[in-house]
């Protein structure tokens, strides 16, 4: 079980307990928490660890915990005896709707984010919201965001069912009888079964990530990156409202979805667009610079651009929706 | 373009002249080489390098070298960015008929060989003849072992044209009009394509390996790895006399061909059996222990063992089958 200590201390000892019975041995393999830790270093520990603890082609890595732990475990799982099978445990609510299915996995060298990794499906991916009881408030609404996201790009039944349960699902507990996990679940993984290593239609789930990306960064991750994400959608929806058939009504009705699960919906004025301009793949062949963005047709729908589900933006124009919607 | 400091000297030069029309940039960058460079620590320079000199998802890594360079470039190119291109340059006439196709790539660490790796198919394999100019004529004799298997576990007609060729075929130079380098190639491809993750049949390329791994390392490796794997085919071979249709003249005929080859036709007599057994793979849930090996049936086909391609085989019959190699 590979996982960073903060979930380890919560959830190891209940798990291990849970997983004896199955195994001829359990192992807890804790790293330190943060984004700071996901390196290559940490790797070689615990795989060095793995090695004196005698795991085989045969052996199981459990993955326990959020992004990070996933992260970390499924990268192992991916090149240790050239890949040993591998069980997602997802323990916030960001890794439940989104991280724990895709077999994206990734490590950070100082040159920047998840660098370092390989795409490796995991063998089972068990989502349990009881280990939402225990999530800090502030990263519920990360993942209100991706399932915000998921809604957009695949499922706008799913948008009215948020719109419509938007007070219960605004901070914890998880009600269990609540099935949006489920629908989140079956959304990324339809996608990414149809295009694994996102040549084509797997980068529509970069949906708000073009400039929520780049916010995070640029506000040195004051804003969270579910917040970042949620004004990312509203700032390439702005976009979408002048290069496809998504009209500002949609527009409005995913700012008034966000603000009722506590999103924010107004890029900070303090911040100039100017400032995400070193963390933007500004594509230079066109005059003035383009991006490329994920964009909906309509709510639930996303622009094909001949199944690159990669829509070429002119600079300019990302920045003039940036000051719409700041001063929207 | 990575591989090893000897073959990039050799090669290095001439690779990247006639690299450059066909790309925006060539970077050479060798690492030390030997089995002990082929580190995670190494790797970690190399991926440095290759951010410092902004490779990106478009890029494609060259390797260049026998097995060691072609594993530790693959497995760079394996988890840079989650995967980038990747084009096999084989130089020795192992890599050539044996390392440069299945994609198996891996690093060692103090624990072991391969510890750390992953399953990364190159996109192209170029398998040049004219790199064999420069091959020191030890290392030839590994690739021919690594030919015979080929013949021995797939395609009598190739054993036959190596018996008919061993004259020219035993050194350096590779005659241009020969071809069974597009033989192994093609049995090699063929036998992957079938069992990419070694699940069942790809484990019949083990023939030889389950023995001559392990007299590789019980010899400090004085005996190289093709001299253990022709000394491994015969002793697994006298093991298949006694427990498949594998008939004496059989083993009789590899013995000969193999002697044609300058290649060793019988155990070193001051190595005991015993001296291997740290290094065997011993099950332990059988009285005395037991094996598991590929055996032939016959020249150029393999006991399928319902479908394992792994015989199980008693240790003791694995001791008197040492024995009576020693004593052929």
């Amino acid at each position: 079980v590979i996982g960073d200590a903060t979930v380890m201390d919560l959830h190891g000892a209940e798990l291990a307990q849970q997983l004896r019975p199955l195994a001829r041995a359990v192992t807890l393999i804790p790293f330190p928490p943060g984004e700071a830790h996901k390196t290559r270093a940490t790797k070689e520990q615990i795989e060095d660890r793995l090695l004196e603890e005698k795991l085989d082609r045969q052996g199981c890595i459990v993955a326990l915990g959020g992004g990070i732990s996933l992260d970390m475990a499924g990268f192992v799982a991916a090149t240790y005896m050239r890949g040993v099978a591998c069980v997602n445990l997802p323990t916030s609510l960001l890794a439940q709707v989104d991280a724990c299915i895709g077999g994206k996995t990734g490590l950070n060298t100082e040159r920047g984010k998840n660098l370092i990794g390989a795409v490796h499906q995991p063998d089972l991916v068990l989502v349990d919201p009881h280990y939402l009881d225990t999530l800090p408030r502030a990263q519920w609404a990360c993942g209100l965001a991706e399932m915000v996201k998921h809604a957009m790009v695949a499922d706008e039944d799913l948008l009215g069912w948020i719109e419509a349960h938007a007070g219960e699902l605004v901070g914890p507990p998880y009600r269990s009888d609540h099935h949006p996990l489920l629908r989140c679940a079956r959304i990324k993984a339809e996608i990414v079964q149809q295009d694994e290593l996102e040549t084509g239609r797997r980068r529509l789930l970069n949906y708000g990530h073009t400039v929520g990306h780049a916010l995070e960064l640029a506000s040195g991750h004051s804003l969270d990156h579910g917040r970042s994400v949620a004004l990312g959608m509203l700032v390439e929806g702005r976009v979408a409202t002048t290069l496809t058939s998504f009209s500002v009504d949609e527009l409005e009705r995913l700012r008034r979805c966000l603000a009722r699960l506590d999103l924010p919906t107004r890029p900070p004025s303090e911040l100039p667009f100017d400032a995400l301009l070193p963390y933007l793949a500004l594509d230079k062949k066109r005059q003035g610079g383009s991006l490329r963005m994920a964009l909906p047709v309509r709510v639930g729908a996303m622009a094909a651009a001949h199944d690159t589900f990669a829509v070429t933006v002119p600079l300019e124009q990302a920045r003039q929706a940036w000051q719409d919607e700041a001063a929207s």
